[in-house]
């Protein structure tokens, strides 16, 4: 049974793994690519996701988005990814064949979605794009069956700032936008590409092993990253956050643990900005939590949060989807 | 080895614990109880002291501190408690002899901590009155040997709001001015009142068989507070945040697993207000975060977490205290 | 010698003036109406201004736009405009004959500009519509010759809060976005349609004396306007923010002093929300300014504030183009 | 008929004006002279302080206060006063024969206002002291008959930031207690240093042929200042705010034009930080502003602003008093 996804990324290393694993699964048809600014610069996001196309011979129109957040300047990531976002490989990774769409990748969202009900999109970028196509076209929010955002923390600290995730701090508005729209958000928080969810030295070997285009890809593409990682957290591996956002997408049993709850973002100060405020324990109804919380308490959506995933099913799916 | 404690408590009904703690160890000498406004109104959290120094029979001033924080409205929490704190039993925890004393408890604090170099500060409810005192009298940082806040949350869910735990959140300010003071901060959060830390209900009819007034009055104080965790929770049993705290101040080996971050203190949203803000993965250095951490940085003053306490060890510990 | 103008409006009753100034005005070419919501519902906006097209018999396409701000709630201003805008007088000012165009306010504002290199444009609402439209077609910015902004008090109280004024109060994201675009923005503050600039009863009866369809058609549909200006302040008369405006717009030299500053908008704080912070001292470049103002001074674009506009050539502009 | 006034000061060279001439009126009796961190350090004010008391041959205590604001750090205003805050004369300002008082200006301004009832405040400096002692002794509020504040803009720009004037912008935790605690404010703002309230060049000879030593300090101890006023402004003159606030205080009816608002000073926002936000035209009340305003309109409290001096007046009060 095929299942439409749109895809909004920001092309960077483990974007593209999630989105080879997306183009390679057999049931799931990927009706746009949209690019935001995020990882890498929005011209730099382009390139990479016509390559992503070229790389595994797929007709998917890629659409640019919006260069910069919503208020916010833009905040690339190369010090992880590498000024292109791919490890720096030259003209290894240079679209030959394929071009960007005229269309705006905003009203790629709109027209995308007002034409594939029931459509799964999946942001691997700050929420730019998703926001902007919200607040210009709210019917969309109705054609959505799920939306799976990478980003945030659940209930634990951020990653590029002590109480944010890099995506959702990028463009905290554009975030607020998505989270309190009503559409379903499935959050897959940072968290998920820590600990047994790395890919390790030994998984390296062993996609390695795989020996495909894609399998290599994967590895190379993500040299820097590994670096990175390691100058982060200390640690050695491969982290791949949108990689395991993605799996959640394709395959919905591997979150084991989720529950729904009021969820806010942090836009107006410095110190938590981008913070994904989760009411876990139900107290905004109190009565000393019922102003700040008004406006999401009156609209009633409660994204869904990611508490468990199972990382050898993530690891498994993605090993199947790189042969 | 005699060691020197002023406790500074909102005198609640686990405050009562945690005080009847101190005042049975052998080997602490409480030079001072200042009430602060919190669970309880400031006058009800002066006549609780009082009457803890008589159930013990100890000779310990009990000042008068702050009747709110610094900035913001008080809000009690009698909703948890009872409105007396102490689960509404009548004329039963009426002091009958002691008479607070003239001297402010912020002026208490400075003349007490001056005369006792190295004194261990404990802290059971908003941090106004510390703050205060630290704001008039810098100098006092330097003499005290530690200071233990039960209050914040370990990059985890708040209790009050999704963000933050009672004590800070009421007055968020003055929990900067603590944890940013140099004072050697180690902050026991909230969550170490839950799960295996909760007293169940079998090692509530153990501490009944315990059979001292120690004993009694622990669970009979605490009745109100059994249904308010059940009520806020879906839980049962008796949830003692102040006592656990009490227990790492008495024996700092009941922490297993601790570390120094930079913190801050969330003032600015009402959203995140009195979140501890705490630089887990070491952020704070990187570009991004630079501006926001700069008097931070500058100070270069680094609290404790608690990341790990030995339940076991903290509930024989209290078993023993109450005989 | 014509001058093309876009209009953007939430399409109240002094909108209303404005608009019928500019469609009467033999030099002015009004290429579009884009609407947003403000002072009434989007929808309602739509119908007025649709009306107002064929009030003065002008074929101008209106178009439909955001139906709320950027992040905030929609806050309808119907006590001062009439649950209608226009005073609530039945099917008085319902469209016949025009109806809206298909396309999104938002790409007619990107297509409208782009079509039209040094194209005017006026706003007389929140600033929803142009603040989305430079975030997804930021080349717009260089095609506009001049952006009056009726909306923020210039160094002085606002309106709707002691801090702003209601149109930058409405949408203060969308303004920040406006403000710091490059866009050539002349700011009209509310604080030209007090005192000298209110139309005094006297001068309502000589716009009566005018006796045209558009002069009937200012004092009626005003009606509720007149009386909210007097329970707000306590002054009879007509406010006539937009008119002002438009005045300035069509007539710059009514401008008798303004100059260009660095502007910020408040976004952060509920207190101050929607301020328009004008660096009237020069002082943004101190050291303690220098963080916070980071990104503007890093921009360089300075916004005109009108200081003094010239009453008495305001109201003989608005009589010679209601004949 | 005596008036009991206390002076709170961050001891500059305006504050100095100002301290002669309340020294120097016959009819009022200071009581304390209370030194907070503001232009200059605490212990150069102190020194200042103590100075001011021998200059004027005066037995009036000086009391050392807060080093810094309550929350945030210290901001001196050096380039503005000079080094000593007196224009740097060497040892010229040096205090001889007075020492500072051992009671913390804190404590002082208790003690003092309990036994002074009626006592007027006049503060010059940042709000520490007197917000700290209104939190340690909130009984205090009662006794003050009038609290002359120099600081605030009354809805106009401020000084050092945009939005805000040196002292409350300092620290304006502090001025919130102040503003909020009911004792009777009288706001007295920056903008009546400038203008035609700023002493002349013409004004400065004058005062120089009253030839009194208190004459030649007023002179002699602001050539600093008269360089910075030019440097800031451009404008040639001498800017003396703290001295204008002290004429209202000792002469009410310098201030022509004043009214009672609701005012709440910013303290969430970096950008309006410090900014003193005036209900002029009641509109807290309004459903939009309710719930931001709740604790201030429950209070009742409303400070007296200042709009209207007569410049000729206060300058008269201030030839007579060097005299």
């Amino acid at each position: 049974m095929s299942r439409s996804f749109l895809i909004d990324t920001d092309a960077g290393s483990d974007d593209a793994v999630a989105i080879v694993m997306a183009f390679q699964h057999p049931d799931i048809n990927v009706k746009a690519i949209t690019v935001v600014a995020g990882n890498v610069p929005l011209e730099q996001g382009v390139q990479n996701s016509l390559y992503f196309t070229e790389l595994c011979d797929v007709d998917v129109p890629v659409y640019a988005g919006a260069p910069r957040p919503i208020i916010r300047e833009a905040s690339p990531a190369d010090w992880f990814h590498g000024a292109d976002g791919l490890s720096d490989r030259g003209d290894e990774y240079v679209p030959r064949k394929t071009q960007v769409q005229d269309k705006h990748a905003v009203e790629a969202i709109i027209d995308t979605v007002r034409a594939n009900p029931n459509i799964t999109i999946v942001t691997l970028g700050p929420l730019t794009n998703l926001g902007l196509a919200i607040r210009q076209a709210p019917d969309i929010v109705e054609n959505v069956s799920r939306c799976i955002v990478m980003g945030g923390a659940g209930c634990t600290n951020g990653n590029v700032t002590p109480a944010a995730e890099y995506n959702i701090w990028c463009d905290p508005e554009a975030a607020r936008i998505v989270f309190l729209s009503g559409m379903p958000v499935e959050m897959v928080g940072w968290e998920f590409c820590q600990g047994e969810f790395v890919v390790t030295l030994d998984e390296i070997e062993h996609i390695k092993t795989i020996n495909t285009t894609y399998s290599q890809f994967t590895i190379d593409c993500n040299q820097t990253a590994i670096k990175g990682y390691e100058t982060q957290t200390g640690e050695i591996g491969l982290s791949l956050p949108d990689a395991v956002a993605m799996a959640v997408a394709i395959d919905p049993t591997i979150a084991t643990e989720t529950s729904q709850h009021f969820v806010d973002i942090e836009c107006n100060s410095e110190l938590t900005r981008g913070m994904t405020v989760i009411d876990k324990l139900n107290v905004t109804h109190d009565e000393r939590n019922r102003d700040t919380w008004h406006d999401i308490l009156e609209r009633g959506t409660q994204p869904t949060i990611c508490w468990e995933l199972d990382a050898g099913r993530w690891k498994d799916l993605l090993y199947q989807l790189l042969q």
